[in-house]
């Protein structure tokens, strides 16, 4: 399992793996994969950097990544209490009469630590200005091209860009503005997603963009095979997110807690739903009674971006700390119903190659 | 591109062509595929007689098959004029309202002909039998299984039975109920699809129903390249409807008329919905005027089927008449995207085989 990605970005291995866990990207990037840190939790560049400082250190010299969260135009933004401010209080009602109804424990008021701001631009903009510090070799951004002064920073530090698509024109308008590599994202994936599926959206994005620019799957992925599929539809290399969800690594990130574990491990790919109210913009979550009660008649609309997060930012600290599997608020893809225990990153890693290269060999004899 | 289908079915390509087209079909046929002959639009047992008459004649002793539209539970069924009295008057009031709004002019009345009833049972039945009558190799069925009695008559006439899956579990269900192809059929297919995208689905299935029966892959598949990530993700053949729509071929199934072909060269993969509009069931169209005004607040909720079809078929009617691309009432898949000129079926078919030994070729570079 070779492709031009390998020699682009130092790798063994062109898997490049999204986590907002240290110890999944650390695992990965030892395992000759990429692993690529989501910076988008942390509300305090300081620690960011501390988090950079043991990724530097634990990943025995090879190269790795982070993920941000930035739109390219510069948008007007306030302190969380002013943007508080814009939330109905019928939706805040809302919110407060699910967690009641499903049974999630009140727990001690924690507002200062509430609400994922990593969305705001200037919080972005430090994440890289922080990464930038540190032994990255590839930025990439979740809404697509990075603003074009983000751009030129990364390059003047040797640092390669990424960027979300999920359409052939988005992917040609980012490499028009100087973005290094698209990542093609289909229906499937988990997280924030558009509408075509991955079948279909990457060959038109290789096609869109022409073979001298790397395309990444994403969307999917969670077997040999369908890293095979993926290089067959013109893809260089594969970005995997939710895979490494159900990894002994990822549990380190969670205080040890298996709650969230034990809910996608059960899941079956049928069990994930696309919707607004995790962030304000369509993504993919596990389907449980907290996102049943948002498709209930009577729920609300869900609120913009960033106005919907930190509407249920609170809800998902309780949601959290309730360790009950069914009202479980997490992004997931429809890969789900292929993680069905938890296993050491390495062992995954080993068994995607080993995979992979038995499809490759089954599709050489129908040649 | 050779598998193991290619000896199951007697066919040079594991390319396996739905159409409700005649001329395509036999197209297909003659180029080494199976072209599939949709039989849901003859209401008269008489006339798909005559027509598979013709694909005897055109198909120079090759295969074909036949797909019905069956449930595996025989349902009550009534009188075209039964059925009718439980369409509400509303929904009548909506589509007169809405075909005025876009401008489709009235035609001369035609409700002896109108709607199709090859969803009622008694009529699938009927094209069961008089396709045993003639020189099939396989019987697909759109809504899964078969009643048993059917796969045995099939069976007893040497013919291979094949079914529709949009989750492993239906398809498990399929091969327990005597099926002997799946067609795992993904979300960005067109026509009646599950949620499922065919990245994910097809592995399930193959996983689920065991390596010994052949899985054809549905949803997506318009290049060599998708033929052959079908062919990585462990399917056997592939089954392919929404491209052979924009076929010269499928021309002549239109009366030399354009206007669908024109909507559809045009659309981008962005340009369909999933949708209970045409038939009851959540379908994927064509996005148009049409789709967008049942889309609209106010719009009523479609019907179960077979009553929605029967609400709509003349308003396909009066589209059709009408000339118009921007109302088209058509079924097709996310691959519209790829269907971007209307060519001859031999020249598809030589392109597809072409391109995946290339795609299979690149593959094994990366060994």
């Amino acid at each position: 399992m070779h492709t031009r990605l390998c020699e682009l970005l130092g790798i063994d291995y062109p898997i490049v793996a999204f986590t907002p866990s240290e110890h999944v990207a650390a695992a990965v990037t030892r395992a000759g994969g990429l692993g690529v840190l989501g910076c988008v939790r942390f509300n305090e560049a300081s620690a960011l950097d501390e988090t950079l400082d043991w990724m530097d250190a634990n990943t025995d010299g090879k190269p790795y990544g982070v993920d941000v969260v930035m739109p390219s135009k510069i948008p007007e933004e306030g302190t969380k209490g002013e943007l508080s401010n814009h939330i109905p209080p019928e939706h805040r009602e809302f919110v407060a009469r699910t967690l009641r109804e499903l049974g999630v424990p009140e727990t001690k008021a924690n507002d200062e630590t509430g609400g994922v701001l990593g969305w705001l631009h200037s919080i972005a903009r430090s994440h890289v200005d922080v990464s930038l510090k540190h032994r990255v070799s590839l930025i990439a951004n979740a809404l697509g091209s990075p603003p074009s002064d983000v751009i030129e920073q990364a390059h003047s530090h040797g640092v390669k860009v990424a960027a979300l698509a999920g359409k052939a024109v988005h992917a040609r308008s980012h490499v028009d503005n100087g973005v290094d590599i698209v990542v093609a994202q289909g229906y499937e994936a988990g997280g924030h997603t558009g509408e075509i599926a991955s079948m279909v959206l990457l060959p038109e994005v290789v096609d869109q963009v022409g073979h001298d620019v790397p395309v990444l799957a994403a969307g999917g992925i969670g077997s040999g095979r369908q890293v095979a599929a993926a290089l067959a539809l013109g893809a260089c290399g594969v970005w995997m997110g939710s895979y490494w969800l159900t990894t002994t690594e990822y549990l380190e990130s969670m205080n040890n807690s298996s709650t969230m574990q034990e809910a996608l491990v059960a899941a079956t790919s049928s069990d994930t739903v696309r919707s607004r109210i995790y962030s304000g913009k369509p993504a993919r979550l596990l389907k449980t009674r907290w996102t049943d009660a948002w498709q209930q008649p009577g729920a609300p609309t869900p609120l913009p971006m960033p106005l919907q997060n930190l509407l249920v930012s609170e809800a998902h600290q309780r949601i959290a700390a309730s360790h009950d599997p069914t009202v479980v608020a997490m992004p997931v893809g429809q890969i789900v119903g292929r993680m069905n225990a938890v296993r050491p990153v390495a062992e995954l890693m080993s068994e995607l190659v080993s995979e992979y290269g038995d499809a490759v060999d089954r599709l050489q004899k129908t040649r």
